[in-house]
């Protein structure tokens, strides 16, 4: 069991590339929660998720690295003060709270980068774990988007649209 | 007043650049109706217009470009099946029925193309003959978000999430 308070979030390095990708390749080729392409090569999985958005964290336990999320702007222009956040937790560390850890984190940092409000665009109804933490931590669901999401066995499944307004964080 | 039985949809070309810009400098510079950065260059523009998308069209009548749209992936991987368009009519062809007829063309090339869905992400709600239109020609409003878009006169304002099976179309 991990400790929460031995754990550390801090920002992602190119050279946490070797730890990130056996996280980030299980998320994308089980393609069950996140809506990315499930055949990207390690080399664009990398710069999609390192070098695209505006932030990339790393959670660390006893120097090992247990988990990863991204801050990015949802929308430029007239949406630009929306983030967009996606967090994966590696296997061996899941239901110990690091996700939870991760989108406090998250939150306190969108508020320093000057975002007033973070979105999920696309959070798969059949992830009832994450739909549970985010309606926890007082993600309002502000839409529900019909067969939106084509998972490898459930098929069409609904997928939410997720917000919160970081005024009291 | 335009006929609308004599305009014609086909797709763009990179010489319809010079038409395009002034229509796409437009509604970016004007800042109410897309989320697009309001300071966005016209090479980087264009790209994002013509390049980025799966395709572009332009409606001309007589030989004059009056309107273009794009239909692009709204999200990869599970979410490849849902397009997302964007609208722009000129000016001085504002409520003559190009949206309407942009959109119906929009929906059979979708169609053709293999996407089974349409969803526009962020109407901005101020934006009522947009509103109005979606929902006339059988978008569903799937979600509403609380003062995701800041309008250059009206500050933050709700915007809608609008979807739309195609599978009668």
């Amino acid at each position: 069991m991990t400790d929460l308070a031995d754990i550390s979030v801090r920002p992602a390095r190119a050279d946490d590339a070797e730890s990130i990708w056996p996280m980030l390749r299980g998320v994308i080729r089980g393609g069950e929660s996140f809506a990315i392409d499930r055949g990207l090569t390690r080399d664009r999985a990398l710069k999609m998720w390192l070098e695209a958005p505006r932030a990339t964290y790393v959670t660390e336990h006893q120097g090992e690295v247990l988990g990863t999320y991204y801050i990015n702007t949802n929308h430029p222009g007239g949406g630009a003060h929306v983030c967009n956040c996606g967090y994966i937790v590696a296997p061996q560390a899941r239901g110990q709270g690091l996700a939870r850890a991760m989108c406090l984190h998250s939150q306190a940092e969108a508020r320093k980068l000057g975002y007033l409000a973070m979105q999920f665009n696309l959070v798969v109804t059949t992830n009832t774990a994450a739909v549970h933490l985010w309606q926890d931590m007082g993600f309002d669901t502000v839409g529900r988007l019909p067969r939106a999401f084509d998972h490898p066995r459930d098929g069409l499944v609904d997928a939410l649209v997720m917000m919160k307004w970081l005024d009291g964080v």
